[in-house]
């Protein structure tokens, strides 16, 4: 569980007592409030005190993820993307189907959260495979999030036994890309964009960006084609350079 | 919602605002720590504070309970009782059709949760028709509160309609892209392919082309997107012509 943000310690322990419950420990903060780990989170976690004390702190929401080889971005409200949408549910047994295809390199899951009072920026969703939104009533919609984090839990939990849906066939000698090898991709792509005009009208940029990345992040692609695009980015722009 | 003898202002707060999450606002509590209608409880609501106003104290479970006919008491450990253990899930359809069978005066249902220290009573949970437990860990089954009472809403909640588990949101000003748009696509790439020397080997293009387009087409583009990627690719390629 990766928490974009979060500012207050009850939350963040409460987070991490919810996810105890569910026999998850591998917590990640993206620059949390700068005393994140005092009192209040240490009383809210209620036992789960090991799963903060494990917690990773990291600089950016993709360095959080960068090992990661599948994750969803969970939002309250519809955002302006082309992305998958799921429920809660969905999302926890298409997890469990992607974990337990061990085959490729543990099949690494992963759920980002927003700060407690806006969510998730574009940005970060741009970074996701797809986003899991928890149908709720819809005239009051706004979930504290250790109670986000609790419902997700809870359903990855519940989804324990259930045989895989549906799964995605793979060559044998090959895994999904993991997010920093995509957005090593990606930065190659908009390098050289940069460079050639593409993406010149400045208050365009941002928009085009997360458009492409959320493109791309939805084409599940594995290790070796995202070295292929590498090639295909650069034959399709070094020759004018030369 | 029943909660008995809760203690944490914090929590009745946290719950009325799951409660009002998904679509409850009946909240009745026994005999809660005097001063329960706090500030923390107000701020933890954050919006639902309505359902807090129109909670109801009672002295005694059985009265809190007294209207309902079917009640379900929520506890994290098992009684040496014999009685119905449901899982939320199971709970929430047993109660959605129960409350659908209107001939009972609405089918009026409930869920009484007990303190946070040590949980129900057992003289509680007799007047309950059966016991809900939520499936956790079991290595840390301790559970906050308020969610608890998450849970069982989130599952009442989910177990009203047939939403669809997964869909794809995308602007309204686009579609979907249809397969000439995408041949025309990839029909574009690859002539920059060859034209760059990525393609040259003549028995390795087939393949090539084959995954490239496997990979594309995973990418559920919409219209906008393809002419996106045309744009990327004249960008990318037309530098070194002119």
């Amino acid at each position: 569980m990766v928490l974009v943000n979060p500012q207050l310690g009850e939350n963040i322990g409460m987070a991490a007592r919810a996810m105890l419950n569910c026999g998850i420990i591998d917590l990640r903060l993206v620059k949390p409030r700068a005393a994140w780990l005092n009192d209040k989170a240490i009383a809210a976690a209620a036992g789960a005190g090991a799963v903060l004390e494990r917690a990773r702190v990291f600089e950016t929401t993709a360095e959080a993820v960068a090992d990661l080889q599948r994750v969803y971005a969970a939002t309250g409200r519809p955002r302006h993307m082309t992305k998958k949408v799921a429920t809660p549910r969905h999302a926890a047994k298409d997890m469990r189907a992607f974990a337990s295809q061990g085959a490729y390199d543990g099949g690494r899951c992963g759920v980002i959260f927003g700060r407690e009072s806006r969510g998730l920026d574009n940005d970060d969703i741009a970074l996701a495979d797809a986003i899991v939104m928890i149908p709720l009533n819809p005239a009051f919609c706004s979930m504290n999030l250790a109670q986000s984090v609790m419902v997700v839990a809870y359903e990855w939990f519940q989804a324990a036994d259930g045989a895989p849906e549906s799964t995605i066939t793979m060559p044998k000698d090959t895994r999904p890309a993991n997010k920093a090898e995509l957005v090593n991709l990606f930065e190659h792509l908009e390098r050289e964009l940069d460079d050639c005009g593409f993406l010149r009208v400045k208050e365009k940029r941002p928009i085009m960006v997360q458009n492409l990345r959320n493109l791309f992040q939805r084409a599940n692609m594995t290790e070796q084609e995202a070295r292929t695009l590498h090639g295909v980015i650069k034959g399709l722009s070094t020759k004018w350079k030369s």
